[in-house]
């Protein structure tokens, strides 16, 4: 795999992977574009002891652009876009519209001082965008095994490089997909986040593998994977080395949670025989979400990480994909009970969605796993 | 006010609320009903500590009936509703498609046993359904005060009554409205949950709420209102009993806490001064929401209550109330940092969106408050 790092009109990083052979990546971004945004800030919520991201920014960020007008495409027949290559494999670039930045320089993480009520920070990290192809009509489910081993490579060299930003805390690498869900962009792509704060669900799931550690003397991950094994019933895959399962209480209508056999706690830290085994993985996931309906659902995936700093004994790597689809023409909202109180009902028993993801098989053509 | 409990075909409950003069409300329900579901059961997510409510009867509840076949109209010209008057002020009744039920009996509550990683309940507690009007075309913003009153009334009797149930540890009174969020029910209405857990969101409320306590001394509540008011910048509702804000660190668009200036845990707790003053100041709220566009925006509105048996002397009763819509053509969805990872980001500088709340002024007609 070759890496190359060049930067856009405003400054911001591109970074191109390729397997060779490949062009050399030496097209200059020829834009004129407006300064980077500065005015990002977080605000820490003291009732829910959480931080909150503010890009103004974004409020005017690109919204379902024209085909033509795509700026994930690479760079063709005058058309410049965020990428000036006129061909690309995986390319990663920093977002034009952050809800993070680091642009403002500023410093976060330290505690609510004083009374803590209305605490606020200049914003810190770095949001990326992640194409996984120039193919502005692919989707992740049908890029092929190739192609899906050279973004992990890419997912797990960023969050080696980003968890070497003084600032950041934890990064997050996640993928929106579906007009449905409120996606900006129809070209492929996935997105990191790598936050200057821990986020709030991992704070929670930390607390929660300190207090099963206290009180069982063993990794809460761990023995929540070999318990859905052995129980068996919401299993969907099981390879020499991944499990993943339909969660014993899961959320939404349709819900997949995978992780390595063997804990490690970030996507950089796979040891060879699991990462080979993974793309295969991934693309029958992916490929069974994409014939649950009738049309492709909407979906949410997202690597669950360690923070850099916190939490690497017991927090493990593992990806949570769910569709907000229910049926053929009906979404799952977060009404009242989710959005107020973070009280789910789901009206589809995770046994039932197992056994329809089991039944919905492997795509044509994906290597068995 | 006349308070009338009766029962419908299949056993569930139907309550109405009455301002004299009213006829006596004796309406049979004659329809031939399914028995009520017996399957809700709860779940316990080991990772996020929280409860997750199966109702399996609901994927295939009434999904935007035809006007003239809403449930919630009253029974007229031989069209049979789940209200049996042919007409009514207002009227409560058991959701026929509960996300909780108690119909099966059972228990919860009990901290998960073993290692309680696939720990499961039989359901417990119960979801009303709050009719605000018999009149199919209104909305709350439209109700006039001594409607809004009944209402009120209406919800501290069921938040009383329901607190007595031995299964329900917290009751929590809310509006779900557009259908652009998945609202199934365009008449107007508002639901409440009797849980049989405190919810996730309420937990994290108290323990924050506690480590404030130990830090200071004082309530986090009380000093939270007090510091908003002072500051001033971010406050849209200022009376003599009540203060409505935009939080410093909002999550959505347009978000609006309403909290009333002398601290009680739940809306049975108001004293008469800041209860006479409410229906005006939630007219003024509701009116605001249905002018930030120019079509009214849908909403999520609930009253944080303190639950039955814990936290009463700490948990303050007020109305969170919030819009995903952030522009007259946009509505902002939770994609993977917030489904993910809880991590907000917010297009709109809460500072911005109060500002615009008060530009929106008060509706012609409603008293001034």
């Amino acid at each position: 795999m070759r890496k190359t790092c060049r930067h856009l009109a405003d400054g911001r990083e591109v970074i191109y992977y390729d397997i060779l052979p490949a062009p050399e990546r030496r097209a200059q971004d020829t834009r004129d574009l407006d300064p980077r945004p500065t005015s990002a800030e977080l605000r820490h919520d003291p009732v829910l002891g959480a931080w909150v991201m503010y890009g103004s920014s974004r409020q005017d960020r690109t919204y379902l652009p024209a085909r033509e007008e795509c700026p994930l495409c690479p760079t063709r027949f005058g058309q410049e876009t965020e990428i000036p290559e006129r061909e690309y494999q995986v390319a990663v670039f920093e977002n034009r519209f952050p809800a993070l930045s680091s642009s403002t320089g500023g410093t976060v993480g330290t505690p609510p001082g004083g009374q803590g009520l209305l605490e606020w920070s200049r914003s810190a990290g770095r949001c990326e965008v992640v194409c996984y192809t120039d193919d502005h009509d692919a989707t992740f489910a049908e890029l092929g095994p190739e192609r899906v081993d050279l973004v992990l490579s890419a997912l797990a060299d960023r969050t080696t490089e980003l968890s070497e930003m003084k600032a950041v805390e934890q990064v997050f690498c996640f993928e929106n997909r579906g007009r449905e869900i409120g996606v900006t962009q129809a070209h492929p792509h996935g997105q990191i986040y790598a936050y200057p704060f821990v986020a709030p669900r991992t704070e929670k799931m930390l607390a929660s593998a300190q207090d099963y550690r206290s009180r069982h003397g063993a990794n809460l991950f761990d023995d929540l994977v070999k318990a859905e094994g052995l129980d068996g019933r919401r299993v969907v895959i099981s390879t020499e080395h991944w499990t993943a399962f339909v969660p014993f209480a899961a959320r939404w209508p349709y819900e997949l949670h995978c992780y390595p056999n063997a804990r490690v706690p970030d996507l950089a830290s796979l040891g060879p025989a699991p990462r080979s085994e993974l793309p295969a993985v991934l693309l029958d996931i992916f490929g069974r979400f994409a014939r649950l309906f009738e049309v492709p659902a909407p979906y949410i995936a997202g690597w669950h990480q360690a923070p850099v700093r916190r939490g690497r004994d017991e927090l493990a790597l593992h990806l949570e994909m769910f569709t907000s689809r229910r049926a053929n023409d009906k979404l799952k909202f977060l009404a009242g009970s989710e959005s107020g109180l973070d009280a789910f009902a789901n009206d589809i028993l995770p046994e039932t969605a197992a056994a329809r993801l089991r039944e919905v098989g492997q795509a044509p053509g994906v290597p068995r796993v």
